[in-house]
């Protein structure tokens, strides 16, 4: 009886920690899942956008950022993924000429494999909107549509900065 | 002596492993050691300064980041390094209203350590400069009386950007 106790305590405590863990890790964005972690991937690049007023850092997974150290970028190589972490731009406390990040707008992805996302030109575009980063659904193709003007740069518009 | 001719090669071996390597690493600015593998550091923020037009993003080694993240940065912890890289900008290829990284222009950095620097407002101050990473050695001064302004929060303009 003890030991039946045992186990179904244990079973709870398990299936607890699991729905805690699923609660933390956003739903898929036409149908790809969150990239954990991106939070600390190295900058590729950095940009401002003066026609919506954002400050972007463009973020590489390690398969991105090793092609872009190394300029192997048309096309990115499978298994890369790009992120863009989007703010509204807002100045800088206490340097009046400066712009920094104010809220934060949304995060964005393109993950490469030419075969799985053949349909997509090689890539899955996936978004997440807000603090609570809800996925964005509204279709892959609003996103290639935006993209249409780099579609000869392998649909990407980041050069990656220069770095010693 | 066959023995003594393998001890001489090897030995030869391992100092001119140990010349080339020293030769990639930038001397020291300020008396600072170059803090190698920066350019994989996370992002803490980025910047647009138009008074100079230039693109920033702000990093950090992993106490820093700890700290960006948790909001422990009034004071920023020992041991924190944060790293400015620095580029001209210029307009983004295929996106007019977008600004976008051009020219390298050096990588700045202020390391935490409240004793070792206690001269210093308790930050270390270094600059290399250029895609040849050439030590600055004009004196913390100059770094010091650019941050004055914000000497209230631990001489840091950064806010850490906000992140899911």
């Amino acid at each position: 009886m003890k030991t039946l106790l045992n186990i179904l305590v244990i079973t709870f405590l398990a299936l607890t920690i699991q729905v805690n863990a699923a609660d933390k890790i956003p739903a898929t964005s036409h149908g790809i899942s969150y990239p954990t972690g991106w939070q600390n991937w190295a900058a590729i690049a950095v940009s401002h956008r003066t026609d919506n007023n954002t400050l972007r850092v463009i973020l590489g997974n390690d398969v991105a950022v090793k092609a872009a150290r190394s300029g192997n970028t048309n096309p990115w190589p499978d298994n890369s993924i790009i992120g863009k972490t989007v703010w509204k731009d807002t100045k800088l406390k206490n340097w009046e000429a400066a712009t920094a990040p104010g809220k934060f707008v949304h995060a964005e992805f393109m993950f490469k494999n030419s075969k799985k996302y053949a349909d997509s030109y090689g890539w899955g575009w996936a978004r997440w909107v807000g603090m609570d980063q809800k996925p964005f659904e509204k279709g892959m193709r609003i996103c290639i549509s935006c993209h249409t003007p780099v579609k000869d740069r392998d649909w990407v518009f980041t050069d990656p900065a220069e770095l010693p």
